[in-house]
């Protein structure tokens, strides 16, 4: 698979759970997915995105940046969304916050297989403080 | 430039850095530099580095996971280092942790010209509780 099968996958992905497409999700991700180091398979991960736009109800993955070098994908994901009560351990509350999330993926057999994520936390207390 | 290429210009940075060799920066550093939004240029972006290694002696740049697409390089590096004092506005106090920073590159004319770092503080955060 070349970089650009990869990044039109991965902004499927994107699409994919934007829509909160659940029963979909198995096609992007591997049943062996881990996630910052958590073996969450499909259902965990699933279970992740599920309590983030519970909490997040106006959440929106977009990609600012991708860089694609198979089998791996790092893309900077940029939020301007407003979490309910604590996000992170800060009490957000409904502000409206903007921030990025610097997060790299490895794909097997077409599939996100692990996740290494970091989510910048210092510019959420910034707009708060 | 390939994907190559810009991987060995950026393990030489890393080399360089972490040599402190501050007479060379601008072998890799642009002139017109910026990160994470802030325009340093290459004299702000050596004061960032030599402020790091005051604040943080024993500290080391370690790429765990690189991802090159020309002219974007993505880097997962990885730290256990002793910050002495406050850091990130925690207090480390001269503690050893751990932590991960997902950093995106682009490079101009084969030199660092913008840098979007996360730093993983909520990983610190749960060392020190």
């Amino acid at each position: 698979m070349n970089a650009a099968d990869l990044r039109s996958i991965y902004q499927e992905y994107l699409d994919c759970i934007n829509a909160q497409d659940w029963p979909r999700l198995g096609d992007f991700i591997h049943h062996d997915v881990s996630h910052n180091g958590r073996p969450f398979g499909v259902p965990g991960y699933r279970a992740m995105l599920e309590n983030d736009f519970q909490q997040i109800p106006d959440l929106r993955f977009e990609a600012e940046l991708t860089v694609c070098e198979p089998p791996y994908v790092a893309a900077r994901l940029k939020f301007a969304c407003s979490p309910k009560g604590n996000f992170l351990d800060l009490p957000v509350n409904g502000r409206t916050v903007s921030f990025a999330e610097n997060i790299f993926y490895e794909f097997k057999g077409g599939k996100i297989k692990t996740a290494w994520s970091v989510i910048d936390k210092i510019a959420i207390e910034a707009q708060l403080s």
